[in-house]
Parts: C-alpha cells; structure tokens; sequence
C-alpha cells in the first residue's frame, strides 16, 4: 500500500509502467523561485537514455520530460510540479512470450503472488524505466542543492569484477561508463561484450561522492541521513548492497583506527563517510552501492509457469547487459532528492 | 525535525536520552488482542543488558520496562502502546570531561553543529542506549510476525578481523557472542580482550535470517522491503553497511549465476535473499551489517574542543570493546518491526 | 510545504493550475483487481462540468480523464493510478487584468505573501478547477466503498437564503441544484437569476449522507473520522463550516435528548450522525457544509494592487454566481476518500 | 491504525486510558533552545483540572506533569520532549456497574465493535481524561507561536442556550466559564446548576481567536490551515461542528457582502476569520465550535447490554454538566498545535 511517495518535505511520488501510456512524478513540497524549465529535465533524462552504447538496450525511444504544472514564466511557484514522459517506442508483442512465466531475478513472481495481477509487458512497474521519473525529480533536488553549493557525482568503481586502480576524477566524462580509471574502463568494456556474446549479464559498484554539503543534515534517530541514503540507494531496483565511508571495511579496524580524529581544520580522515550519528558533518558524503546483474539474460534458464509447471526460458529483446552505467544518473538523483528533503528539513527547525 | 518515528501501520516513536529520567517507546497501530505482557518485553531487554560480560559495559543499571498504557487484561486494546524504562544507574559525573570536547567516532560535534546545544552525558540521544527502546518495540512487533510463522534471528559472523568457517545455527545459544563457530567465537573473545587491554575497540559483521516470511510483503517502488530493511538497519547508530542476499558478491556474478532458478519446489538457490523487486518471495530473508568499532575508547585521541581548539583526549568511563553482542537484539528488533509493518500494510489492500 | 496529499492508505495527490497545462491526480494505495476504466472517472467529472446551466460558468471545456498508469485489461493493479484532465478552453488573456491586483475574496493576496510569486491566471492552484481532480480520485474511492455496501450522496438544503422544508430524497435528480425540494429549488433559480443580474454571488449549505456504512471505521484519537471528514470538507476552497449530525444544534441540548438511545433493533435517533467517539456506529453518516458566496463578481469592489496602492476592481470574465451545485460532486468525493482510506485502515489491523 | 499522531514538522503522539497507569505525550519536531520547564506545562494542565467548580466533577487528582526527556538545563534540545501524568485518584470500581453495557453518547458501542476488546474503565482512551496529554503538548505549542507573536484566546459564547451578548474580553478571566459577557455567565451558571439537579448536562458553543498571526501559513491543498484546524478542533471528542470567520452565515451572504475589502490598511472587514485560501491574511483567525452536551448523566437513558439485551441505565459516579469550561485550555492546545506545526512547516520552504 502507498509505498510510491518518498520524503517529508520535499516529496516526491512516481507513477507509471513499462508499457503503459507514460511514466511520470509529482514533486511537492519544493522551495518557490527556483528557475526550472523542461531542458534542465531533459539534460538529466539524456544521461539515462538506452540505445547509444553496446551495453545498453537498442530500444530507441527518447524520453521526453514535460512539465504540466508547478512553475510560472520559468520559475517554480510552490505548488507540485507534475511532470510526465510518454512511452513511445513501446513494443508489447515482444512480452507476449513471457505473460505466463516468471523470469528468474525478476518481479514476475513476486507481484503475482502480491496482487494476483500484473502487468507483464516489461516487467510493469518493476521496470527499470520506472528510474526515468526519479531521475526527473532529481533534476529539480540537484538544482535545490546546488543552490547550498552541494555537488554530487557518481561513477563506476567495479564492473563484472573489474574493478577501477588509479581514481582521477577527470576520466568520469572520458568514457561512456563514468569510470575514473581509463585502463579499467577499457577492460570493463571488453568484459560487457563477452557477456553480450555469451547472452549473459554483469553487476557492478558505483560509488557516489557529495561535495560541499554542510554540517546539520540528518535526523536522530530513525531519519538518519545515512538511513535515509540507504533506503533510497536499496530502492534501486538492481541494488543489493550500500555502503557509507569505509563500510564494511570498518568491520575490520580498531576503533583507533577508524575513528577519524578531528583538527581545527577539519576531520583528519573520513572513515565516517561524512557522517556522524547520522548527521553530515560537513566532509564529503561517501556511498558505495553493490549492482546485482541485469535479469534478462538471454541463457537459458530454469523456471516454471503462473500454473507452477517447471519450464525454461531464454529472455530475448532489447536488454542492457548492465545496469551500468545507466543508472548512475539514478543514483545521483537518489542521493539529491534525500539532501534536498533533509535541508529542508532542517530549515523548518532552524 | 520529528525524525523519531517509524512505520506507517505499525508506528513506533522513541525517545529519552541516555542519562536524563527515563528512555522510552509509543507504539501506536498495534492490532488488538494480542497477549502482551511486561515480561514479554523484559525477556527481549534483558538480552542487551549490559553488564555480564567482558566484552560489555560494567553499568550495571537494569532496564526494567514498564507499560503504560494500550494493554487490558494483558492484552493490547489497539490503542497506543506507551513503555518506559528508568534510568536508574546514571553517573552523569563521569562525562563533565568530556562537557567542551568533540569526541573522534561520536555525534557529539554533529549535534552540536546541529542544534546549537547538546546533552553531552553519556552522548544524550545519540547513545546506544537509545536502542532499548528499540527493543522494546522489536518485542511487541516479534509476537505479530510470530504469529504468522516468521522467525528470526541474528548472530555473528565476524568480529574483530575473525570470521567464522562452520555455521552451525545450535552454536548461537551456546556462547555469548551468538556466534554459531564455537571456535571462531574462541578466537574473537580473545581479539576483544587483547583491545581491552590496548585501550582500543573492535567492529565486525552480524547476519539476520528471517525464516516462515510468507511472499508479498513489500511495496513499489520507494517503500521496497529490502530499501526499508536496509534503513532500518542503518539506523541502528554503529552501521556503515547493508547486504541483502549476495549482497557485495552479486557485484562480480553473471546473470547466469545470480539469477535464482524457479522450481516448481520453490527457489533453487537464494542470492536474492528472499526478496525479488522489493517484495518478500518466501524464501528466507538474509541481511549482513557492517558494524564500525565502539568509537569510545581509552587510546589518546586527536579531537578539538567547542571553541575549534585542538586537543587530546582518552575516553574512560564505562564502555563496551564492541557493539556485537549487544546489537544483536537491536538488529532483530529493527527487522521485526518492519516486517509487522508491511504485513499490515499487506493486509489492508487484500 | 507538500500539502498536496491526503490520506494513509488510500493516498491521493493532486496537482495543476487552472490556467497550466492540465491537472491531474496520483492514487496510490488502491487495492488490485478494480474493475476500473475511464468512463467510470467520465461519468463524475461531467456532474461538475460547467456550461449547462445558468449558475455556472459558461466556460465550454470537456473535462477529458485519461488514465496514464496503474490499470491492466480494464482492471487496478495495485500500482498508482495516474489521471490527467488536459486543459482545453483555457483563455489566459482574461485574466491580464487582475494580474497586479488582489481579488477579495480570493487567494490572490495570501498565495502572492506566501510564496512571492503566482500564477495569477484564474487562480492558479487556487482554482475551483483543481477540484477536477480530486473528483475524479472521489470516482475510485466510490468504488471501493461501493463494494462494502456504501452509498453517498450529497444535495442542496439552502441556496441564497431559500432552505428546503419538505425533502424528498427522489427529487435530487429531478433538478439541477440537486434539491430534494422542488418548490425550494425554483426559488433558488430565482434568487441565482437576480443575483447574477447584480452581478454578485451566493452561498449555500450543502448535506451529505452516507448510508450502509459498516461500524468500526475511524481512529482515535486524532485520525477520528468526524475529523478526517471535517479536513477534507474544509478543504474544498468555499467552505466556511462543517457539522456533523445535530451539529451546531446540539449545542443547545441537553444530554437527556442529544444522546440516541441504543436498542436492540440499533439507534433510536441520529444526533450523533453516525459517528461516536470518533468511530462510525452503522448509522447514517450526516454532514452539512457552508458554502461561502463566489468571490468573483462584476459587482465593483475595493482592494489594492501589489504594490499596497488602493484601486477597485470589478471581476468580468466566466463566473459561476455559486459554487452549488458543482460542489455537490466534490463533496461525495473527499467523503468517499475519507472512507475508502479509513475503511483500509481498518483491514490493516484486523 | 496508528491515528495518535497528528502534525507533520511539530509532531505529537498521545497515549493513555483513563483508568490506565498514565497519560502522557511524545512531541518531536520541536526547535532546540526554546526555554522550557515542567511548570510551562503546568500551568496550562492546571486550567483544565476538575474539582473546583460545580460544572466540574469532583475527581480530586492533580495532573502533574513530568518531562523525562528532550529538555537540557532548562531548554529544548531538538530531541523528542516526553511528557507523563500519572494517573493518581482512580476508582476503577465505579465502572464494574457499566463493563457490560454501552452507554448512550459515548464511544463503548464504537471502540468495542472496532477492536473487539476495550478498556471500560473511564472510557478508556476514549475518555476527555485524553486531552489532558494534548494540552501539555499545546503548552510548547504556545511557547513557539508566541515567540512570533501570536496570542490565542478561547472563550464560550454559548452555554445551556445562553447566548453572549456584550463581548467584553477582559471579562473572560473574570469568571469561571471564561466567558465575555458577565451576564451571561451568570445565567449559564444557573443553567448548569439546574441541569445538575435533574440529572442532565449541557452543550455550548466555545469561540477561538489568534491574534498576531502573520500571513502565510497553510499549504494548498489539502492541508490548508482551516482544514487542520477543523480537523484539530473535531478531534476533541464532544465537538459537532465547526466554524471560521463568518461560518454558516457565510452560507447566507451575497460575494458583495462576505468577501472582505482590501485596502492598504488591511482589510476592512473579516468575514474570512483570517483565512484565504487555505492560507493565513495577518488578520485575526476566528473559529467556533460547536460542543455536545456531556454524555454521562444520571437521568435514566435506554440502551443495550454486549450482549445485545436491552437495558436502562444511569450514569453515576463524578462527571461534569459541561465540557465548559474544561474545554477552553484544550481548544487552545490544538489550536496552536496546528500554528506551530504550519508556522515551521513554512520555515522549510522559505
């Protein structure tokens, strides 16, 4: 029930499926006089695009964000800002195959036994596309946080066990996987299409940075940032693990060794991921997240039919080999939609 | 501001700080006609009491949890549900050294930068001592999902750097670290006497199995149970991380190997750890933290004092090497909660 | 700040300006398996239509429902609901005459201090336009209310001073104020006719009942559903007043007549209209709302413009002379809201 | 499920029986260093406490009120503030002779068909003993809107069908009903008595002004101020009705009469009870309620038995003949309740 709605104050609710008419997401509750236009929307909705890269889904449809309501001669008014993507290029033929089976690492299976109905064309509301309509409302948070001269990037860390050596932060924009190590990128690459040819998929991590956040963020004690970043990261359909700071390298050290000591100039170290008692304390925000690899493989498998009758599958059409790195712009939109709501937050109290 | 409620059905809010009166719990949308009494509460508590143990704080205070209201002829009514536990061991003496100073690894300097005043004794609400509260509510949201066949339990699988090789779930009642490899329990005794004697504390992993959680538990797409699982555990003060199945490791495998297969028995394997698409799939639910070590310790610190000057420090008092064992409870009490809540949830749309 | 919600389970979120795009609702929290199309939604958005009759706004637009998300081969899903009404007959330039003045009586002035901006076009959000949506959110919540055996209906008992005397309930249908008087409705054509000659507006009282409703749906102690329903009238823009059952009547009882008597066939009288501590009783749910007069009338008036300068103003341009009886189905749609909410409530916990 | 809480940023959750150990109150959401002692609250308990007068029962406890967290020498801290009554002088025994009946006006009927199971004693939570938790929580209230300058006063105008007629308000702290016209209160005080004498009770109709209250509060659309704050006043258990600014005269006024002139002043009239919209003008918020007559009398009433059984029964033991003037402190607790929470809720966004 209403699980579609997330944050207090800056609160966003996404709608839509797959293969329905549209997606779309109201966002209620941000600041008025804010300057907002479609093109601010699109540009993020780009970065999410399927369809120009080997790991990524042939399917070509553009994802058009409009807004129907919210904002007045290019500045928001306070009121919810509605905005919707049309489904264009939407081939449901294409599911008829799958209508009675459930895919092995997907939600078939769940939301039958939940609802006793689905929609299976595309996996329904459990499709990655859902992720269009939160990157739009993060478009609009980036834009509240930017303005406090918040700055958040995501990038690939890991890829089919690939994982990034030699960090410098100027490769991200250097190749299409957002990866700060062009060396490792290049390998990643070739790990993808191996997997392509071999009809299978790849996980991977993405870490995700926040500059410039100040101290008071967070909320004790069940609406701490780091909780709330957690929640929201999870909530990634593809995503089975999240990290803040050292995570599970902190299991590990002594606590002389992770604590990290404070000097006039600021925090020595930061093990805490610029965190402390679930308030940012004023160092950069640090997540890592754990991508599971894409479901829709095109190896057979082994699964049964809404009848229970066991049955194998191979998942053909257009699919992403990874979730990387389309959904980097997902993460990003994520993590600023729990900044915004949180500042904002602490305003009311302030 | 007001981040000190969780749930949505089943709704609890904490309170107290750990040496002002009391410490305390409102459990509101408890179902009616459930037996509840003070010793169903007192058995949860007891468990994380400290005291005992080497590894273990010496205060040795009792939290003896009083209902309040919301029960009648011991059972609950529907009406909220008020516990408080007393505060009856408090030498608040013991922290005026630490009255000025930020302490490494604690939400003091966070707090402060927060609210502009804090409650330094014992860290004020960002103590682990906030957590029996948690427990107290864990206890009464434990009897719903009992009631529906769920059980869970929570135990050690690494501490200090030692990890266990042979799971054997008997073991977990028979030493104090729930640690289910007798002699990886040997072991990591040994590790948090060593860091005793250095002044220092150790961190380490705990894992949760929820068995009997029947599918269809869970919401798309914001209130996924593996989003709000993983919120509520990383609310708990000491966590920087969240596995859910094959949590990191499902980073490195192909779809191939990830993917669950369907029998018509059931799930043939469980990277999932019993949730596909946010949504409970029967299979049992398995969840990893990362706990950072206990950030006070005896070792000199680097910090700075209220007024930005650098310092040093040595944290004495009593306190804990580790936060594993007392945690364990904690962690079960944050599952069962969310459990009982999407299961209510679950119950008002079928 | 993010007001535009309302409800726990059965949550509605609205969105639009009078003058934007479109307006258009998110449900989210519907049960699945929901006979459901847009013809369901049609048939109540054309009860609140203007252009029909003399009393409303000769404004053509068809309000055309599209349902965009949440419904599968003519049924719910369980997934939000998505419905845009696109505007059509949208005249802006009317409205470039009050663009720096403040209408009395309108939201002009408080929206303008609240945010510093507007769209001043026919009131923006603060239009009766945006009650579009809730109506066509009151269609869904109908049904669901309608499959326990409740039935809502709303009609007119005072317009401009002329109150009914005898009621029959069949004429509702027989005229277009809704009136179960049919002596009363003509007198209050009149009195609209010679009001609009005036070029001013009036007000009325509007009643609604609910019949079949089953005991057991409310909350204590604030979520009361006298409460709840109290809100969601109020927050119909015209309304001024809410009572339920013997109301503001009662105030002048004595107990020994304001108290029903209970018997063994059910409640001897309703002064309490359905509704005890909070908690409906099985018996008709009674209410009755003032409706203030329409703000907007071509009688001159004093007010000032942005800058604090004093000007008159007289409001041209396409105006119902009163809010009856295209409020009637904006009344039977927050109340249908209220229950459906409160009626999955009360599934959730038992 | 779970409806003891109400508020959004000033967040309040109640609990307690009548007959229970203790009420109390949880507030989270309040700033830091906003002075605060346990005599601020008690101040405001001592107003509603019974005893003193013949209206009032003769129940002798003294509600002393304990905040045993979220206060630090003397100030708030920004944690949640715990406030606890203990129920003193209780004689359950009182209740033994109606454990098995409904009585007429009162919530056994409602909350025994909810929940199957209540707490007969005093009405359990159903009982006006409630309100004592939601005028503590009221009393910090009052402390944030005061410091923005904003005074509430509650007065009755109404009492037995005795009617103000010269409103004098520095009468209303010269007798007992707080009410503004001497003369008045004189005869009610007869009514009362005479009611007394037979066994009967009264209602009456209690008005609230809030003075000083700046433009700007309320949210569209749904929780505009007048929609809380109905909601709020209809939450008090006796309260059939509720009015802003002209009320139900509004029904009967021409647009030309009832909406407000704007000058540069301010506005010449205030039909609108300061509301505009759903958000605050800067004049003066005026509403009234609407109170039942008590339902606990000793006049012989008809009913029936759990059973179903028909039955008579008269209600002895200490109760009041009115709500007023017992009501009056509380009309003010949710009046500022709902200040509070829009005025921090407005903070957020601006």
């Amino acid at each position: 029930m209403s699980g579609n709605t997330t944050g207090i104050v800056f609160k966003v609710t996404t709608w839509g499926e797959s293969h329905g008419k549209a997606t779309g997401v109201v966002v209620d509750g941000c600041p008025p006089n804010i300057p907002l236009n479609e093109s601010d929307i699109q540009r993020e909705l780009d970065r999410r695009r399927p369809g120009q890269h080997t790991s990524s889904s042939p399917r070509k449809e553009e994802d058009i964000a409009e807004i129907l309501s919210g904002t007045f001669e290019g500045k928001t008014t306070g009121t919810p800002i509605s905005i919707v993507i049309t489904n264009r290029d939407v081939r449901s033929g294409d599911y008829n195959q799958i209508k009675d089976l459930f895919r092995p690492g997907h939600g078939d299976f769940t939301y039958f036994k939940k609802y006793g109905i689905r929609d299976y064309r595309g996996g329904g509301r459990a499709s990655g596309r859902e992720t269009a309509a939160r990157v739009a409302a993060g478009a609009i948070a980036k834009k509240i946080i930017a303005s406090e001269g918040m700055e958040i990037t995501a990038y690939t860390v890991e890829l089919g066990g690939v994982a990034v050596e030699n960090l410098s932060m100027n490769n991200i924009w250097r190749n299409r996987l957002f990866c700060p190590d062009m060396k490792a990128a290049e390998k990643m690459e070739k790990r993808l299409e191996e997997a392509r040819e071999r009809g299978d998929s790849l996980g991977g991590i993405v870490e995700i940075i926040v500059k410039g956040c100040p101290p008071s963020l967070g909320e004790p004690v069940f609406d701490k940032i780091d909780a709330d970043l957690a929640k929201a990261l999870m909530s990634i359909g593809t995503v089975k693990g999240v990290e803040i700071g050292a995570g599970f390298r902190a299991a590990k050290m002594p606590g002389s060794e992770c604590n990290d000591p404070i000097t006039p100039e600021g925090f020595a170290t930061n093990n805490a991921g610029g965190i402390l008692a679930g308030i940012t304390n004023g160092e950069d925000i640090v997540m890592r997240i754990a991508c599971k690899p894409i479901a829709s493989i095109e190896k057979t498998q082994q699964s049964i039919d809404i009848h229970g009758k066991s049955t194998t599958l191979s998942v053909t059409g257009r699919h992403d080999v990874s979730v990387i790195p389309r959904i980097i712009p997902v993460c990003e939109a994520m993590v600023s939609m729990v900044l915004a709501d949180h500042l904002l937050r602490q305003k009311a109290i302030s």
